[in-house]
């Protein structure tokens, strides 16, 4: 097993505004040990969920970054099917707060009474406050600049416990007891008068990983603060740098703006995403933000990042 | 060219409820020469316009035959993407009267101002009156029987005008004034007394070509009524005959009952489709379908059939 939790992004979209030939509009899945959330779900989400033979038995949250179609039409029909095969347990919605109604109205007029809770928390709601904060991840939301308010999102690690050495506990073999008492912090009485520290008797914890989402948005520097030494982000990269006017008028980034945010957050890895469909090929918008931040990738549908 | 006018139907999706691995949610698009008709628009109905290069320049009708989900969740996206490459001419939809307020609404909430007309028309409205009646079609909508209210569509060309004989212009040189009178329904003065009988002149005019749309239903005999002789028709076909009591609950039809309102309606061809997710292969419902009427075909995504 490994000393890691499974923790990773499955691009399901990155197509912006419409749908191309190969390239669905935005939906992403983050996968927590067996939980998993989505961000976004633009139409023809549930299409990859089947195509990519993706569970979504463990899928409980589902996050909309803001209200553009691309980004949630695919939601009436999402839920609609987990309804239809049967789902019971809660669904957690956290969108702006305007969705909430118009997922009551169209499941009205289409009369469809889903038979499972939606438990939807308004995204405005969260200025100050992580949406989930559990043993396992805190999740928080963040402003990005957009023509609509529009959220970014980070999902990071809970801080871990120091290790117990293994040389320690062959030698005092200690109980199961003491050991909980070490994991929690403390020392240990070796008798006779023999106190040993925690820390002499443990590793380091392994560092705390995050992943951060931020789309859509125009090149916004307060963003780099939230997403600060994240492992991986995705950026959104609609446009390449020619057209970089363009896509300050329509609060769009450039392929290198995406890197500029990486670079001066200093993250591990970025992945580019969005991609307007006047591109066929991806390559220049990838060498334009390599150029400023070497570790850029292009976001590719179906492939899972792992976040290390 | 052909004597004939292109009148076709290509299938886009034709899964029931759920999007299956390799069948998409109802959506069909009948060509008539030059014009597009689209008939539902299931989530990915756009996805599938762009797989099969449909071109939706000449597409300015969509009719929608009820207000279950499967049957119109891709109608915001398609909207959107419309608006999107720069559509101005206007978009008539032909739909349940709820629809017209809810698409306001889904646009308001998701701040897009689409650009071009949408002229909305209640199907509730045309309990007598065909949708379209023009120079080349005639297009009805016709109750079905399902769990909320549901339409039928029929479209049927206009009666073709008798066709001059070779011959007769050969040995007459009739002028162009004289042309369009016979052509109009007159005979033909041949000078020294001879007048000559518009049906001597002419043969026949082509039979006209109609098909018909049945879905979602119950197996519901007044259809048989409307479709009487159409050429080609689709009809749910969402069950096979073991779950005929499956169908009945869910107001939809079995292979079998499809193949009975074919037969009854004397028609040239039955399309079934709207295929339960169950099935991975169709076989079973086609045979069972063939007993009872031969000219039955399995409808195929990206198949454009001819009505001829």
């Amino acid at each position: 097993m490994s000393k890691f939790q499974p923790f990773s992004v499955t691009i399901l979209g990155n197509s912006s505004a419409a749908p191309t030939n190969n390239r669905n509009l935005t939906a992403q899945l983050v996968t927590y040990e067996n939980r998993r959330f989505l961000i976004d779900c633009g139409e023809g989400t549930q299409n990859r969920f089947v195509q990519l033979h993706v569970k979504q038995t463990n899928m409980d949250h589902v996050m909309i970054s803001h209200l553009h179609g691309d980004h949630f039409y695919g939601l009436f029909g999402l839920i609609s099917t987990l309804h239809l095969f049967g789902r019971e347990k809660p669904l957690t919605i956290y969108a702006p707060a305007a969705l909430d109604a118009l997922l009551t109205e169209v499941f009205r007029v289409s009369d469809t009474r889903i038979k499972f809770p939606i438990e939807f928390y308004a995204l405005e709601d969260f200025i100050s406050e992580p949406l989930i904060n559990d043993e396992q991840l805190n999740i928080k939301c963040f402003p990005v600049n957009h023509r609509i308010p529009t959220w970014g999102f980070k999902f990071t690690e809970q801080p871990k416990r120091r290790k117990i050495k293994k040389d320690f506990i062959e030698q005092y073999r200690p109980t199961i007891l003491q050991i909980k008492a070490i994991k929690a912090g403390e020392g240990f009485n070796a008798g006779q008068g023999q106190n040993l520290l925690h820390e002499d008797i443990t590793v380091e914890a392994p560092s705390t990983r995050s992943y951060a989402y931020c789309a859509d948005t125009a090149y916004y520097e307060p963003i780099i603060n939230e997403i600060q030494h994240a492992n991986l982000i995705y950026h959104e990269a609609t446009f390449d740098s020619t057209l970089e006017q363009l896509a300050t008028e329509k609060f769009h980034s450039t392929a290198r703006q995406a890197a500029l945010v990486a670079q001066k957050a200093q993250v591990g890895k970025l992945l580019i995403g969005h991609f307007s469909a006047r591109y066929k090929d991806l390559n220049p918008l990838l060498l334009e933000a390599r150029e400023i931040f070497p570790e850029t990738y292009l976001s590719e549908e179906g492939t899972c990042y792992q976040i290390e």
